[in-house]
């Protein structure tokens, strides 16, 4: 096992109904920023019980925090954070906006450029403390400090990690995922698998429990992501799928254990680019790096193949072949297209690809930091079509 | 899977060399008290590692909490931290040091009687904060908010939880058990392997990622346990069992799911009167609670039987039965006894082990709270001997 820290003080209040908990989690004199999307939370009656909720405290709102959010957009909430003296941000709704909210609550008390904070790492001194009601389970940014935030202007899709921006609390209720669109479960779904594939699929560290728990998560996926798209209603899937994904990315599988994290990487390029949801983009990739890396990966995929799909007879490549084939295989079944061809993205796309992950210094992705800029190339062609 | 709510925000510092990482974790104007047991951090360098890590700060030391920490000692340690203003405590030791510090953390403020923390659950409204180096992994209290503490003159062993006793942050240096005598290692396995199965081994309530997580840290304890015996100083062996043990009871695994943990309050009553260590009771009380309460626990048991020991083949019971046989074979492998008659203890003590029972008013044990006296003195008799 390799060394770690492991921190995460986020709260989660898990069940059907939590949302009325909110009350006790955040101090009455705060003054509340209440962040959101585009507007489903007003339809399925998430808002509502936000609202009933926070009956009689001091609250503003801030709609339209788009997916992927963008730092032109989240900059207008920083602007009414600031001109109404908001001292606690309450996010509601997917990781789109989780995120956002996190820069905002970085963004507000930041004396001088916040784009900094993203693009220079610039060092955050103080943040307002956020909360979460999570409606779409997917990138676990309900229990992380990390976020993703694109400029519209440049194309630019960077992240940024403080522990300021744990969410204080999260509310996790499975019954406000009931009316999601298959397209969002299937994302969901997709986004968690390579999360957890990114902290399990490198090399071997002596880390059976790691390996274990992220293996149980996979397999979890596996069982309930299609009961998930055919019986929509069912609580106690969608509250399997939505543990799942909060586990797939709360700092805990990937402690003590290596991290590949180069599907992301390649993937927030073809979204910045040409728009695939970044869950599409992941199920593209994610089978090109395993195949074009499975040297390197070798012990892990045939581990992978043994105990996740029950691949055992046969040849090392055989194996690893069939492991490759029944991943792209579960995310088809999730609705999500694995290959470039599917969205209409062609060869004449990689160069612009590759310049914009050279643009981002990404030339050394991958758990031995070997995939290169001729990698990459490799791996985007093997996203094109099969 | 039921509603729950998580919380957990001690920091881990785990690997070899972390000790030295706690002079950034507690401010440098904090009066500390550094709390020990009998002295075997002395011999095996830990001491010598805390000290410098603090050097030119302000210490006090309290040395000789016991095993099984007593509420006579703890108090002599509340009268020291009362006197000397301590504001920060830190635990160096294993399990008792650390349940003892929290209990000294929630004592020390307390106006009234600290007894009454335990007896009468008395509202604890400040704690000092602690941080804790962990040397023997067992408990799990290094990552958990939950204390037992034993009143020498009434025999009481008792226990309370509150969030504010979490360790502000816990050092796990895996190469600080190598010195551990077998039966420290043997005692420790064996406690966490009950922790587990007290929140797994109750009914199945749809928990896929609580079953999945359990059951990696059982297999994990079955292959390193016996490794750790056989080759004390294999650093990655330590490293996968002090995590294992940590992860055993920090509400990861709980979350979610029942709870039984009859068999720990069974056991607390036999350390009490006859003076066994805490895994000796575990070790002899959960087989018999396994086959007493077989029905209940059946789809459990299955499950247990197939998936943490292969069992597949042969009758339901004959595969339960087989389950609790390797149980049992496991814990004496690990150099722990599982009959009271291995202690010596005869039938003749059971009757002052029910009516301590009845005087705790633990008289509706189990995860149906279907234990009564009846089932405990059942369960009791099958404690004494094969």
């Amino acid at each position: 096992m390799l060394d770690f820290t492991f921190y995460n003080p986020t709260k989660i209040l898990f069940g059907k109904g939590r949302i009325a908990a909110i009350a006790q989690e955040i101090p009455t004199d705060r003054r509340i920023l209440i962040t959101y999307g585009g507007g489903s939370i007003k339809r399925n009656g998430v808002y509502d019980q936000v609202v009933a909720a926070l009956a009689g405290r001091t609250t503003f709102e801030f709609a339209g925090i788009e997916p992927n959010p963008t730092y032109e957009t989240l900059m207008e909430a920083v602007r009414v954070a600031r001109e109404k003296n908001v001292d606690f941000l309450l996010a509601v709704g997917g990781g789109s906006v989780i995120d956002g909210t996190k820069f905002i609550a970085a963004a507000t008390p930041f004396e001088g450029e916040p784009w900094d904070i993203l693009a220079k790492r610039a060092r955050i001194q103080r943040a307002l403390p956020l909360g979460a009601v999570l409606t779409l389970p997917a990138t676990g940014s309900e229990m992380n400090s990390g976020a993703v935030v694109t400029r519209r202007a440049s194309q630019d899709k960077l992240a940024f990690m403080h522990p300021l921006v744990y969410p204080r609390f999260s509310v996790l209720d499975p019954s406000t995922t009931f009316t999601l669109p298959p397209r969002q479960i299937g994302n969901g779904v997709v986004d968690a698998y390579t999360h957890i594939m990114e902290q399990y699929l490198t090399y071997p560290v002596n880390s059976p429990i790691q390996d274990r728990f992220a293996e149980g998560l996979l397999s979890t996926l596996i069982e309930e992501g299609p009961k998930a798209l055919a019986t929509p209603d069912d609580y106690d899937v969608r509250a399997n799928i939505m543990w799942c994904t909060t586990l797939a990315l709360n700092g805990l599988i990937g402690a003590g254990v290596p991290g590949d994290w180069a599907t992301h990487m390649i993937g927030h390029e073809i979204t910045a680019l040409h728009g695939l949801d970044h869950a599409q983009t992941l199920a593209i990739v994610l089978p090109s790096v395993m195949a074009a890396k499975r040297d390197n990966k070798r012990a892990k995929l045939l581990q992978y193949a043994a105990r996740v799909w029950d691949l055992t007879d046969g040849t090392e490549d055989g194996r690893i072949d069939a492991a490759i084939a029944k991943t792209r295989d579960f995310f088809e079944r999730m609705g999500v297209k694995t290959y470039l061809r599917d969205y209409g993205v062609s060869a004449d796309a990689i160069p612009a690809l590759l310049a914009q992950l050279k643009r981002h210094k990404l030339t050394r992705l991958g758990e031995h930091q070997d995939i290169d800029p001729a990698v990459s190339r490799v791996i985007l062609e093997r996203c094109l079509a099969p």
